[in-house]
């Protein structure tokens, strides 16, 4: 009955009231987005403008960056593939667990010809170290590794890395040419600026990753943004994304998006208050939280939690498929307090 | 200050009230269509359905073939450029002039390590022989070709292909093993069938590539598919395609696209009429039509006809930086007659 998956929110296939399994922000999608994707429907028949240059200005002053190290894409899932295809990179290193789509985006040139003789190397992290990579895994940067894929914070653990740790792996990449990857789609629901934007001019073959998907609720959409000062580099990407790849509508709402400063704050404090009201809450009922500086949460349970809760037509994301990870394991969105309340109750009713 | 461009309908950066240089469908967006899309921005928090069911099973119905063969894309050029991912063909042979999306999928893989070794061999058609291959293009398909990209009808010159000429480049193709990818983004606008997609059966190494942008006027939408029959040559696409490229968007307005088959009859119609009416008045006024069985027409005249009608806020698409192609010649969309006639008009007066 319960249909597990790559990925959460599978709202398609699975009879769902309340949904979990994705972790967007819980204040939705703000008004002013909305109204500039009605707004597009009347924009609908012209081709989007392959420069970008509205959304690239505003995108690069909402960031203070310089407009030329944006790479827009369909999506963070478009980037990621897009610098697999232009870097080719003989060794790719993956820390899990993590994301799916780092994997996916590998999986385009392993395995097979033409594009043979590609490897990925997946580095386990431990429970009992909390799922956070360690120093072992700085010595696996060197050799044939090309290519690194790091979240910060990471998903499903929401963990975020120490700094210092972060500057190491890029100095380490730095001096074995080792391109880092580094997905920030989540960084600004955590406390505390944890960005590495600042440390892309120091660091030429640093891409910071993000995404407009989760801050502004819009998965639906597709809209995700890649930052480099290496022009040579942000060049071999470029050339495999396919022309118009942004949409009218990720144009649009994108532009709206990158002005809404005082709706960031307001989410990043607003996160923060029901990230420390549910795990509260969870741990009460013995589900027990294990790690979430986001907007989720990184729990275990000794119970079907997935199963138990989907006869409530609630799903969170069973995180045992995956990679590194066993049953028992689950990622729950930080939601509204209204339905953070339902959760809490139906999990007090069944527990 | 005419700015030129790789594509038609830069309205970015160029002043313009009528645009001739995109080929849409003179109707318009359907009224169903852009309710759709209203609609769909209510589901923009939602993750779209990665499977795509709604849209294949319609779209499938729409076409009368197996949902299985279909591949949907963030518009037909993200299909180009995962062709090319998926088979990294030593060398690709694309006749010119045609639409410049292929070189720029090509250009992926060309010149630059790792992809190294790749070429591209470009098909210079005859002004003289109304811009058709000929029987010299057939001797090409040999050696390392290993894909070649056709489009029926071409664009900019608007020339459908001989029926049984395709069919002889597919028998050489399936003996010499290249796959063929045969453009019909501008097919339901001539008249008769002309599609291949009943040769998809007999023929497994023809991919047909379709899109809804232009039958629909929605490229800002972003929404082709690609049809193919070889199971296995449809995965090597598909893995290099990012999860969840079809936005809420593409697949709502996809679904309602799927089932206008009598707007799609009835614009078929329309612009047969309007086009020749187009190319009788062309002619009157001393632009010369060359061809054109599609929704635009492709003409030549000795005159700057691109700047002189940029200034009175008229675009049309200068050709002259299409590969194998000079100044002089023009590409025109055949759009409403109210429009067309706006068009002769100025023709008249600058001419």
């Amino acid at each position: 009955m319960y249909e597990g998956g790559r990925h959460g929110g599978d709202i398609y296939r699975n009879p769902v009231e309340l949904d979990f399994s994705v972790s967007l922000n819980p204040l939705g999608v703000p008004g002013e987005v909305r109204r500039a994707l009605h707004r597009a429907v009347f924009h609908c028949d012209r081709y989007p403008d392959q420069r970008m240059e509205r959304l690239r200005q505003k995108t690069g002053a909402m960031l203070g960056v310089p407009q030329g190290w944006l790479i827009f894409g369909n999506g963070a899932s478009e980037l990621f593939m897009a610098v697999v295809h232009g870097l080719c990179p003989k060794k790719i290193l993956v820390p899990v667990p993590s994301f799916y789509g780092y994997e996916h985006a590998a999986n385009a040139i392993l395995s097979e010809t033409p594009f043979g003789g590609k490897e990925i190397l997946f580095y386990e992290t431990k429970a009992e170290k909390g799922f956070v990579p360690g120093e072992d895994f700085l010595t696996l940067l060197g050799g044939d590794v090309e290519l690194v894929f790091l979240a910060n914070p990471n998903n499903p653990t929401g963990r975020l890395f120490e700094r210092d740790y972060l500057i190491r792996v890029l100095d380490r990449c730095r001096d074995r040419g080792i391109v880092v990857v580094l997905d920030e789609c989540f960084i600004e629901f955590c406390q505390g600026n944890q960005s590495l934007l600042g440390e892309l001019e120091h660091y030429d073959r640093l891409i910071v990753v993000r995404a407009f998907t989760k801050l502004f609720s819009i998965p639906g959409v597709r809209l995700g943004y890649a930052l480099c000062s290496n022009e040579a580099l942000r060049q071999k990407i470029q050339r495999h994304l396919p022309e118009w790849n942004l949409s009218v509508f990720a144009q649009e709402a994108g532009s709206v998006c990158a002005r809404q400063s005082e709706f960031v704050r307001r989410s990043a404090d607003y996160v923060k208050g029901e990230r420390e009201f549910l795990a509260d809450r969870l741990n009460a009922v013995g589900v027990k939280v294990l790690s979430g500086e986001a907007n989720f949460l990184f729990v275990h349970s000794s119970q079907p939690l997935g199963e138990m809760l989907l006869r409530r037509k609630i799903l969170i994301r069973d995180c045992s498929n995956f990679r590194g990870l066993e049953k028992g394991y689950y990622r729950i969105a930080v939601k509204s307090r209204a339905e953070n309340e339902i959760l809490v109750a139906e999990l007090r009713e069944l527990l």
